[in-house]
């Protein structure tokens, strides 16, 4: 096994997305089945591409690995002849996004006219997204020409748009992937069970909309302990929880949580619950009585905590890297960081079948999703790549009240991307349960289009 | 051909819809091949069903025409062995569903909560339309026990939503009719041309929302027709027809229409230039920018003016059929009525293929659509029913922004005649963009279901 990476070439796009891209090098590192590769890491911001990469050779050289590490700003150096293609990079930043965000909310948007219905995410960017979008059309491109044969796996947000949308202009091999799915882990360690004793459990969707279809735990229906807890414990756990809990991710157990479970009659998981309709997020008083003190994630407390922790832990990297004296690795132990990225890898590159959930297209497999949209679902992966299997299919209100809406303004801002012109975003807005009127709406279509930098975009959507 | 017409029964569910019935009965009477055939007027109005059938008796006694005409307030009796069932059949009639817009207007909801995005049209009940479903279905379970061979040509309103819901739940053979695609014609008329001179036409969606996909005229692309009076004589017509029509329904080259075909890239046909965004609808201000002086059918003026055009029009019938001076036939001249219902029955009796416009279920037809929702598009009828023919695909535009919303909404009606609950009332104010808060919707759902009558739909949805 030893052998397998020998001649493989892995590339990083938006490796300087430092704080994911070093706990995926730490991944791949100890992977013996990958020793010997090369590894291109590649950003357009060189400060952060010069701090990952002294990560990667240090920390390598500490764990005494044999991984060749390169760095480039120029993505066809790092995609040429490529077997594996990984994106992780966000057009314009974070910041970017935030004047975006504060622009509409003036015209009466709050949390900006990206947020709609099943996408409250604050930095899963759609309908202004155009840069973005821009970018990954792009990565597709260079990919097709230079490395056609790679296996393109894409961590970027929004998967759920991108990963449909490649499969619509692309025969390149792509992946949408998102370990939202590992909220199911946190609701079976907070209803007090077992990791150990699960026997069999799926959830199904879209990214960021999946739902619990399956749990056995221990011979048992898992959702009769559900259940349990809800009628047991909850009111308990909600009392702390609402005072104390300081992480606006953790959100499995919340109130949103069960609520949407009685709503929809299927349990909500991991970032799912984050989404839902205006009824949780109409202001932060209302997110705060659904996800506690901090309003959730995606409340304007919640998302400046989330940055700021971004930014500490960058920072932490910083430091450490650029202090010879610190060993990184008892910094940042290497230990697995529980992303499957690197295990899709290994069982491509080894054609070991393992299941995985991955974002594909439906082709099939959930009824009443059109066979080109992306869905994400439990698959095998092996030599051949992925392969679809049949799941436990979702109930009507789910599909109906869920996938519907969330799919409908996918295709929105695929149209909107791909097409371009100003009714585009009208249509947007007139959708918006925060729209007073057409002149409220194209107020807001101003102030997006008129932030520094969106001039391209501005010429996209006149 | 005289004998067709002999042993074949024909029921009409909800005959005292005596404006619309007493046209169709003309029809009949014209159509000497169904001659011999009975007709069974089925009304639970006794008073109305005395009406209709005093004038289809001396209709045709005036005509010297063998139809054995029946009334029963039995629906079984009207259904028994029937060969065709037509339904046109609206449950507490138009006085009752004002009680429900003017109970959720005073909420906050202009027009009703039934009007939203692609159907504003004031009497295609689907949210509130509980009692109106209720109805629907216990036809079809007759029909399915007492006349399980016979046609059910439905007009009654919401066809979209009856024609799906009908095909899910029930093997009866079951047609949705409307004849808002005749607003093809008004558009051939409007602009100038010659009906006589149209090569080819066509126009597919869902009830009420078709779209323009075919138009050849004496040998020319009519579209370049269409745009060349947009740009010629467009601003002329709309300064005299602003100001001097009076007919609500004269709505096929209204700003509205031209707009829609601007936004979407193909031309709204019949009722579906009623429906649109909030865009068109905010209020009544905005209703008359787009639809004229009387804000359109769908306005408080137009809906108004067109409920006392009924009455007029069925004082006119009541006083001709109790007069016995009058004439009818002379009252109501024996000519056809233009709609295409008793054609529809010919070519099924007499074998002969024909093209008509038909609500059915979608099975491939139109991309994008599943198969099991109800589609409106050309179809061939002949003794062995309706034969899909392949049809121009709708445009992006189309198939995302307008058909989409559309079929949303109506997953939503379904799901909450077939499920109940006050969740499923509540998602449906949770998408609308007059909604301000939750305490509004609940507020709009408690003064809908407090509407006296409404008791039974009120546990319903408990």
């Amino acid at each position: 096994m030893e052998s397998s990476g020998r001649g493989l070439k892995i590339a990083f796009i938006g490796a300087g997305s430092a704080v994911w891209s070093s706990r995926i090098l730490i991944d791949i590192m100890l992977k013996k089945v990958l020793h010997g590769c090369k590894v291109y890491l590649m950003d357009i911001n060189k400060e952060r591409l010069e701090l990952i990469y002294g990560f990667a050779k240090r920390y390598s050289e500490e764990l005494g690995v044999n991984i060749e590490f390169y760095k480039t700003t120029d993505r066809v150096e790092a995609i040429k002849e490529a077997d594996f293609v990984i994106n992780s990079a966000m057009a314009g930043g974070h910041q970017y996004y935030e004047l975006m965000r504060e622009a509409t909310e003036k015209e009466g948007y709050y949390r900006g006219i990206n947020s709609v219905e099943w996408n409250m995410v604050s930095d899963y960017h759609t309908i202004w997204g155009y840069y973005q979008f821009k970018l990954y059309t792009s990565i597709l491109r260079d990919i097709e020409e230079h490395a056609p044969n790679a296996w393109f796996i894409n961590v970027a947000n929004p998967v759920f748009e991108l990963t449909t949308l490649a499969h619509r202009i692309s025969k390149v091999k792509t992946i949408g992937l998102c370990h939202g799915y590992h909220g199911f882990y946190e609701l079976v360690d907070g209803i007090g069970l077992n990791r150990f004793k699960i026997d069999e459990w799926e959830a199904v969707g879209f990214n960021h909309v999946i739902w619990l279809t399956k749990f056995k735990y221990d011979g048992r229906d898992g959702y009769e302990l559900i259940d349990k807890w809800i009628e047991e414990k909850a009111e308990e756990y909600w009392k702390r929880w609402s005072v104390e809990n300081l992480n606006p991710f953790n959100q499995q157990l919340s109130p949103a949580a069960v609520d949407m479970y009685k709503t929809y009659g299927l349990f909500p998981i991991g970032d799912t619950v984050r989404g839902g309709t205006w009824k949780y997020h109409w202001n932060l008083e209302t997110k705060r009585k659904w996800y506690g003190m901090t309003g959730g994630p995606d409340s304007e407390i919640g998302w400046m905590l989330y940055i700021a922790f971004l930014q500490y832990r960058l920072m932490g990297i910083h430091e450490a890297v650029y202090d010879p004296s610190t060993r990184l690795t008892h910094r940042f132990p290497p230990i697995s960081s529980g992303e499957e990225l690197i295990d899709i890898i290994e069982s491509i590159v080894t054609d070991t079948p393992k299941r995985f959930q991955l974002n594909i297209p439906n082709n099939g497999v959930l009824s009443g999703i059109p066979d080109n949209v992306a869905v994400e679902i439990p698959v095998i992966v092996d030599g051949k790549g992925y392969h679809r299997v049949s799941v436990t299919q979702l109930n009507s209100k789910v599909l109906y009240y869920v996938l519907y809406p969330r799919m409908m303004r996918m295709e929105w801002a695929l149209e909107a991307f791909l097409k371009g012109g100003r009714e585009k975003l009208l249509e947007w807005l007139m959708y918006d349960i925060r729209t007073r009127s057409e002149k409220q709406a194209n107020e807001a279509i101003n102030a997006m289009l008129s932030v520094p930098g969106n001039e391209e975009m501005a010429k996209h959507y006149s």
